[in-house]
C-alpha cells in the first residue's frame, strides 16, 4: 500500500463562493475522490491545521505527499518546509500541482526561483506528451485538452528537469514545461501545471490519471539508507 | 575581459604550517598564477575580509566566481550567500572546487545535502574524462592523474547533473561523479571535486587547465534580461 | 505478465570447455533460472535458431528481450536487427548486456561506435550505484562487488545517457559507466556493463536482482499507439 | 577560424518558382551571406554535385557542417552518409535544419525513426527560449517570431535531447521540442526546426543569430585523439 497524503493550502474555497462552488468538498476533496483508489491509502491534510496538518508523525507515515498551495506560501511554517524536504530526500514522493511551483517547499528543492509567466484570461491549455514511453502518461492520449486555465508560460526559472513529460500550449501565444521529474537525494519529484482554483481542473479524468501514475511513479523503492560519511578504504592504499 | 573573482577561505593557510608550506600564497594565489590570464581580470577575496571579500560592489563586478571553503562553511554570512545566488541566477558564472560541495552557497543552489564518503588517506586519484565533446576539457588527455588526494565516494548526494564530464578512480576503491555541470537561473555552474589543502593539486598544469577552460565555459552570454510576471497574450482569446 | 525473451549468442558455451563449465545451461539459461519468475513468461532464444530464434512472431509476442551477445555479432542478420529496432521503437523493451554493446542492435539503437576500453586480467569490479532513487536499484546495497571480471573503461563511446544508475571501479585502474538508460521511440532500453563469459557473473543474486528490476522497469506502458503524419489544424489558423 | 560547409539540397530551388522567387540564390545562398563572417570560413555543397559535394576532401577539411534537405533524403548516397557520420564521431560539428529531421544522416545519428506531425497552413510559429543560458541564445529576445511556417508537432520521436533550448508554438494548436543538442562521439549536434522552403525564414536576423552561435558552439574542441580498443592496465592486478 502507498501512504498518500492530499495537502491542498484550502484557504480560497473558504473565501471565494466562485471557487467553493467549484470546490465544495476543496481541491483535496476533488483530488482524492477522483485518483486511483487501488493500493493506496489516502490521507489530506490543509494549511489551518495545526502545522498544517503535516505533523513529523504523519510525514513519517507518508511515502507520496501531493502539494497544492497558492495565496499564503509566505504563511507555510519554515520548520514544515524543512521537514518536508528532508522527507524528500529520505525517499518520499513529492507531486507538487500548478501554483505549488512558487511554495517555499518547492523552491528550496530546485535552488532556483521558480518565477515564470502568467495570466488569468479563461483561455485554452493543451498538454502535450513529449515522452510517450513514461509511466506517467500510460492511458494518456497525444495530449490532454483543458478548456480553461490559467496560462503559465516560459521561461519557467527551473533547473533541467531530469525528464520533461509534458509541454503546454497556451491560446494566448506561449507554451510552458508542464510535467517535469526531478531526483533530490533519495526522492522523485513531478511537477504538473494544471489546476487553478477557478476552473474544474481537478474533475478531469486524464488529470486524475496522470497524478495517479505519479503517485505510483514517485513512490520511494525499498532500499536499506544511504550511507554518508567517513569510508574506510576497501582496497589497500600503497604508501 | 571575463571578470573573475577567486574566493578562497584562507583560514587554514593561516592555521596549519602543513597547509601554508604547501600554499604559501593561499590557494586563491596557486589558482590566480596558475590559470589562463587572456582575456581575464583576476581578483581574490577570502573570509575574513569585511562581507567575505564578496560585497555588493564586487559581485556586481564579477562574471565568474571560482569558490572553494571549507572549515566554516557555518560561519559564512547568510545573506552573502543569498547575494551570490541572486547574482548565479542572474548569469554570472560559478565554479566550486572540492570541498565547497559542503559550502551553503552550493547547498542552496543544488536543494540537496551535497553529503558524499570522504577519507583522508594519500591516496591516488585518477579523472576520468566521459564528455570528450566538452569545451571543459579542451586540451585534456584520457584522464588526469593526482598522486595524492582526499577521497570523495558515492553516492554524492547531488540533483543528476545536466553533464557530467569527469569520473574520479580512487584507490581505495570508490568512485565519484567530479566535474559536474548545472544551470540555475541564467547561470551556468562547474562542481570540480579535486583540491584537498594539504596537496599540491592546485599546482597542476592540468587542473589549471580545467579551471581555465570553465571560466570560459560558465562566463555570461550577452542577453537581455530574462522578464517574469503577469504577460498579456500574444493572441487573440476566444470567449 | 511480463514476457520476456532472453536471447544469448550461446557460441562460446558450445565451443569453448571453460566457458561449458560455467555455464553448463548456457548464459541465458543461468539468467532464466536467477531472475524473478513472478508476474513473468520466460522464453529463451539463441544465434544458430532459425532467424537467431527472434521471428517475427517471437517478437510481436515479446514484451522484454533481455540481449547477451559477443563473438559473431557481424554474423548477426541484418532483417533481425531492424525487427528488433521496429519493436524497441513500438515499445518493447531491451536490456543489453555487457558485449551487446557492441552489436548492431545497440550500436543501430545509439548512433555511436559504442567503442570503449577492454582487458581481461580476472580484475576486481565495484558497480557503485550513483542513482538511489532508481527502481533498478531497489534492493540493493551501495555497491556490487564481483570478485573477477572483464574491464570495459572510458571513454565509453554512446549518447549521452538519459539516466546513470551505476558506475563502475576497476582493480586496474579504470571506471566505467556501467548501467545506463535510454528511450529510443515508445521503448526504454537499460545496458548493463557485467557478464564475461567466463567468469560466473550472472549467478550472483545481486546481479539477478537488477535484471529482474530491470525487465519491470523496461516493460512497455498502455497507452494507444502514437501517431505521426499529417496532422490537421486544432485551431483556426488566420490568414 | 572555424571551416564551415553549408549543405543544401537545393533542389526545390530549382523545379518551383516559388521557391525560386524566395530564395534565387538557394537556401545555402540565403544562410551564406546572412550568418556571421568573422572568424568563419565558408563554403557550400548540394546535391547534385558528384558525391553531394560532400568528398573525402572536403569533408575533411570541415570543422562544422549545416545541413538542409528534403525531397531527395531517399536518394543521398549511404557512403556518403557515412563518411559525414565518422566525421560528427570525430569531433565535426553538426547543425541539422528543418526537413533535415528525416534525413538519413540525422536518423542514423538518433537511432531513431525521426517521425513527427506535420501541416503545411502558413501558419505562425513562435519559438520560446527555455535555456536562456546557453551560448546559442546569445543576442535573442525571449522569443522569435516567424508569421509563416510549416507546422512540426509532437511527438517528435527522437533520443531525449542533451539540451532542449526552443520549443515551439504554432497558430494551429500544436507545440515542438524545436531546438535540440545532442552529443555523438567527440561531435556536437544542433537540430534547429525552422526553415521551410516556402517561407523567408533564412533572411530571418535572429534566426541568421540563432545559426551563428550554433556554429560557435559546435564547433570542434582542439583534443587529442580518443583512443579505443584493449588497454593495459594502470595499477598492479593481485591475483
Amino acid at each position: 500500500m502507498i501512504k498518500v497524503t492530499i495537502w491542498n493550502e484550502f484557504i480560497q474555497e473558504q473565501r471565494k463562493p466562485e471557487v467553493a462552488e467549484i470546490y465544495p468538498k476543496g481541491i483535496h476533496g476533488a483530488i482524492a475522490e477522483g485518483i486511483e483508489q487501488n493500493g493506496v491509502v489516502l490521507r489530506t491534510a490543509t494549511f489551518n491545521e495545526p502545522e498544517h496538518g503535516l505533523t513529523e508523525e504523519v510525514m513519517n507515515d507518508t511515502d507520496v505527499l501531493i502539494y497544492w498551495g497558492h495565496v499564503d506560501h509566505k504563511g507555510f511554517q519554515d520548520n514544515v518546509v524543512d521537514r518536508i524536504c528532508k522527507r524528500v530526500h529520505e525517499g518520499m514522493g513529492l507531486i507538487v500541482l500548478h501554483s505549488g511551483h512558487h511554495s517555499k517547499l518547492f523552491r528550496k528543492l530546485m535552488g532556483t526561483s521558480c518565477d515564470l509567466l502568467w495570466r488569468e484570461a479563461d483561455e485554452k491549455e493543451r498538454l502535450w506528451v513529449v515522452d510517450p514511453s513514461h509511466p506517467i502518461v500510460e492511458g494518456i492520449g497525444p495530449f490532454i485538452d483543458l478548456p480553461e486555465e490559467e496560462m503559465y508560460g516560459e521561461h519557467f526559472d527551473i533547473p533541467v528537469p531530469d525528464e520533461l513529460i509534458f509541454v503546454s500550449w497556451f491560446e494566448g501565444g506561449e507554451i510552458f514545461r508542464s510535467g517535469c521529474t526531478y531526483r533530490r537525494g533519495q526522492g522523485r519529484i513531478f511537477y504538473f501545471r494544471p489546476g487553478h482554483e477557478t476552473y474544474p481542473t481537478f474533475y478531469n479524468k486524464d488529470i486524475h490519471r496522470v497524478i495517479s501514475n505519479a503517485v505510483k511513479w514517485t513512490a520511494p523503492i525499498k532500499r536499506e539508507k544511504t550511507f554518508y560519511g567517513h569510508h574506510d578504504p576497501l582496497e589497500i592504499i600503497k604508501k
